[in-house]
């Protein structure tokens, strides 16, 4: 680790002779290879980006020039050369973040975390630039895989148009997180492979383009001679971009060469280069998609060292199953294959499987086409990245009443991918859509009931909603019923939902040993919100906690409240939720201590509003 | 009206010589400019889609087949034609609604309203198509406006790569609501233009084309390489589709002869035709910005019947106003330039204002990365294309605590555009974003106040929501307070925002005349949510009413309710909004008292609930 030892800050990369460089690059591998094997994280998109991230820190200046980053799981080598080397605590609370975030170093520009924004912050940046007369440079840092998302065009699109100077690189390792789908990667596909648009590419670049920083009028008519007339045009050229590419992104002079190239160039750029994703690692070069997000894993062998059975896995299966005995059931992800557990659903009915790449609105708007036609569509997608359908949901599922099955995976607290990640929105934005019913199994068991009403017995919008990981001790299925109580008690109410029921169990068995009778009332349906046990129980009990893993706006609690409110049943109430919703990396189990939703945490509320219910 | 009298299906359409149509869409026009002249409505969109929709219904059978809307306000030749000639009440409670509704019709094969989606729907009905052994065709119809938006680039990617027989109609006006903007706007201008280009196709379209449907390998090759080679490239073949055009719209054989191969080709086909917005009415040729959506107006001159000030208008000029003392504030829109008010100050400051095109995601990231350089981005938005935003305002704005505003205009019941357009959900969404501050003005002197301070005092995420049209009675500045008392009183508490005031202060000034006293709280920001003033009421009172343009979700009410119940001064309640937020098109004041918010009603339920009081 002799070079990698010795950089301190990106002026240390900028000082290294470029004969040293790939040396450096093999040193950088080593180290993420080695840290990612012990906390895991994301490791084959980093190690792809070796090259261009120490090629951008060569040309820019990222504390004061804005290198924007899309996704940002490919930051890990950023991190390394921008004075924060130290990788112990990756993904832990008071570690590193495996995102850039501003708070964390003046070399982070923006927060990424969702897809196919940076080029739309980015020409903000630029504009911001302009209009203050500043003097910076921008770039945004885009794979192939968000570049499909509709926002990313947007953005080409007006930044195109507005003829700011900004450069957009775009890291192509033709797989996004699975194999590239879609038009446009079959289009990038073609480009990558087409010999003869790189040999023009190379004349035009190698003839014309130098001269262009000091154009002079026929130089500038000529150029675009050549471009509408003999150099093949593509989806960049078409939006107003002068591209330059396809690049090899391992080659690290050409990249840098390109890259200082599209910075003084003036207009906006955008740079194409081509990336092997996990390159210098094997088993993530066989495996990438294995090695996109990780666990910790056995660095000879690439096998990781825990596995289980989670909530994805069990939904995967049981849709699966479900679809055999319906064939009108078809499945929907967005570039989430894997994540979602939808792998073996594929290899089953591989024509009933879409992957539409990043592109969550058109899943959604898809999907209600689908069911509108007969079809019975059910669209996998994490929690966090359902925000982007909020619109399709009111306007395209639920204005018509649709039967589409939204199965939101990783639900609540997530955990070690921090603020961007975590799934504590989707509560109160689907309480919002019309007619949309939501489930929230505790249980393998309560997924596989739920998962075949929301699939065969309802009709209308539908919501399964299910938590990152594993299940707790609560292992029944309790789906007959919409909300019931788990445990009888007369001193107070508890009420939750999801595995946050074991919590509430837990804390009702602690409270027992101290003479405190606790009342658990489980929660399985959502919305509607079957109140009536609740309120029984508070007429007994007269104090109510509701622990939720969601933020308080709209949280379930303030239904609670408003409904006991309504039948007058309620003397103590404290509902323990999320806040505002913004929770950091670390451990979840962690998270929820520090956030009083854990048992013992539970325990001490109660205690603490009988206590002070005494005093009223 | 000879021709159009006698058309009460598309097969009366079909049944038509070609040498009649002509004359058909003239009547068509006629018929268009009477109606929307009285009634109001969107008429040069109409006008320039009336020869391709009369095309469509002579290749499609659009009772089995589907065609798809974008946005869907050009769909009155489509009413016209099939069975609905009554625009005795359009766009009022009963009478037509201004945009396809398949509860209106099975002509209607999907809802519209809001942009982008159609290719969307229209691959999710096709692979519906082919899933279920189904014969049907399927074609979606999408102005260039729309294709701005990036769900429709989503869209074209995936079904470009599906292979799905599918009909795209591109209906490019050059204009979309505006004059085109952006980088795709540029490049369908070139490709109108360039004659070369046509000459190309139409060589191509003659000599290659016609032979396809009984394709050998040999011309499958051929037409490859001549695609690669001599016929330059543009989005849409670049993403998979067959592209045929620029065809002149208002040559109704053309178009109906490219729609006909189109719909034999067997995969994707984009046909771009090229229309005239405001086509065959003066007034709207020369203006047609101004007939986009307009009231009641005189055919003769095109002079619209009334009108007067409206928040929009008071927003538009506060804004330039604020901007000539702040340097850094900018202004955005989203393809809204006139609706929101935004024209005057472009005209000030046209570098400091960006309209983005139909691209809200964009909008709002953009915003993002401008406010974290230093700009004061005001995004201008409607209601309910904000739900396109819901992700960005909570990622790329809300997490790093961002100062971006929105105006978010047309908040509360729209009225006549109906459901898709009511702005009923941006209260439960935004205030589910975390550090989102939300003024609700009820008068144009609190817009400009509450504008002001969101723009130069506060810091971070904040959002002033104004309704569509004009103030009422309430004339007062009141925003130097979150909430108020404005009428004192003692019997009863009645709590409300924005224009809802005034039905608020009439309900008490009638319950005053039955010697019931009411006290009106007036809530000027909703988030946070200062519950103090109505508490203080309560505690006198012990009965509320929460009278809001909301959905029940998430509404201020539940709030207001849960506040309430933790301080224990709560003896009865009633919560009136507009339950799940679907509200059919119609004059807003009428959709008011449907939903029980106008002052009669809510004399009603305080008389109810206090007499229900007294049982209790």
């Amino acid at each position: 680790m002799g070079l990698l030892d010795n950089i301190r800050s990106p002026e240390d990369v900028k000082a290294l002779p470029a004969e040293a460089l790939d040396e450096l690059c093999r040193e950088i591998r080593e180290y993420l290879v080695a840290s990612v094997s012990e906390h895991g994280g994301h490791l084959a998109s980093n190690l792809g980006a070796v090259e261009l991230t120490v090629a951008l820190h060569r040309v820019y200046d990222t504390g004061r020039d804005r290198l924007v980053f899309d996704v940002g799981h490919q930051c890990y080598t950023h991190k390394l050369l921008t004075g924060r080397k130290d990788f112990s605590g990756l993904r832990e609370k008071g570690g590193l973040s495996g995102f850039p975030k501003p708070y964390e170093s003046v070399h982070d520009a923006f927060i990424a975390g969702h897809a196919s924004n940076s080029i739309s912050v980015a020409l903000g940046m630029a504009r911001a630039r302009t209009a203050l007369g500043a003097d910076y440079d921008v770039v945004a840092l885009i794979g192939d895989g968000a570049l499909n998302g509709g926002m990313a065009f947007e953005g080409l699109s007006d930044a195109g148009h507005s003829g700011e100077p900004l450069v957009v690189v775009l890291n192509d390792n033709g797989m996004s997180i699975n194999e590239g789908v879609g038009g446009l990667a079959d289009m990038l596909g073609r480009m990558r492979t087409r010999v003869e648009y790189i040999k023009f590419k190379k004349w035009y670049r190698g003839s014309v383009l130098p001269k262009i920083p000091g154009v002079t009028p026929a130089l500038g008519a000529m150029k675009s001679w050549l471009k509408e007339r003999i150099i093949p045009e593509n989806i960049f050229d078409n939006l107003g971009f002068e591209y330059i590419g396809p690049i090899n992104g391992h080659d690290i002079h050409k990249v840098e060469n390109a890259i200082r190239w599209a910075k003084e160039y003036g207009s906006p750029v955008l740079v194409h280069v081509i990336t092997q994703k996990g390159r210098g690692y094997a088993p993530a070069e066989q495996a990438p998609e294995a090695f996109h997000g990780v666990g910790a894993f056995d660095v000879k062998s690439g096998v990781p060292k825990y596995t289980g059975e989670d909530f994805s896995s069990v939904f995967g299966r049981a849709l699966t199953e479900i679809a055999g005995q319906d064939p009108t059931v078809v499945a929907i992800t967005a570039a989430m294959k894997e994540g979602t557990g939808l792998i073996g659903f594929q290899e089953v009915y591989p024509d009933r499987f879409f992957d539409v790449g990043i592109a969550e609105e058109h899943a959604c708007a898809m999907a209600a086409g689908m069911a509108a036609q007969g079809l019975k569509p059910v669209f996998a997608v994490y929690s966090t990245f359902l925000q982007r359908s909020y619109d399709m949901l009111i306007h395209d599922v639920a204005l018509m009443g649709l039967h589409v099955v939204f199965a939101v995976d990783r639900a609540g607290i997530v955990g070690r991918d921090g603020e961007t990640h975590q799934g504590v929105f989707d509560l109160s934005f689907l309480s919002t859509v019309p007619g949309m019913k939501i489930y929230a199994p505790a249980s393998f068991a309560e997924l596989r009931s739920m998962l075949r009403k929301a699939v065969l017995e309802d009709t209308g919008p539908v919501a399964v909603r299910y938590p990152r990981g594993g299940e707790g001790p609560f292992t029944e299925d309790t789906s007959a019923e919409a909300s019931l109580t788990v445990l009888q008690g007369d001193d107070v109410t508890i009420a939750a939902y999801g595995t946050e029921i074991n919590e509430a169990l837990l804390a009702a068995r602690m409270l027992r040993e101290e003479g405190v009778s606790a009342e658990v009332v489980k929660l399985n349906v959502l919305s509607p919100l079957d109140a009536e046990p609740v309120l029984a129980s508070l007429r007994r009990t007269g104090a109510l906690i509701v622990a939720e893993e969601a933020c308080a706006a709209g949280c379930v609690g303030e239904q609670l409240l408003a409904a006991a409110e309504q039948a007058g049943a309620l003397k103590a109430a404290r509902l323990i939720n999320l806040g505002e919703g913004i929770l950091e990396h670390g451990d979840p189990a962690l998270l929820r201590r520090e956030r009083k939703l854990d048992g013992g945490s539970l325990r001490a509320a109660v205690l603490e509003m009988l206590h002070g219910k005494d005093e009223t």
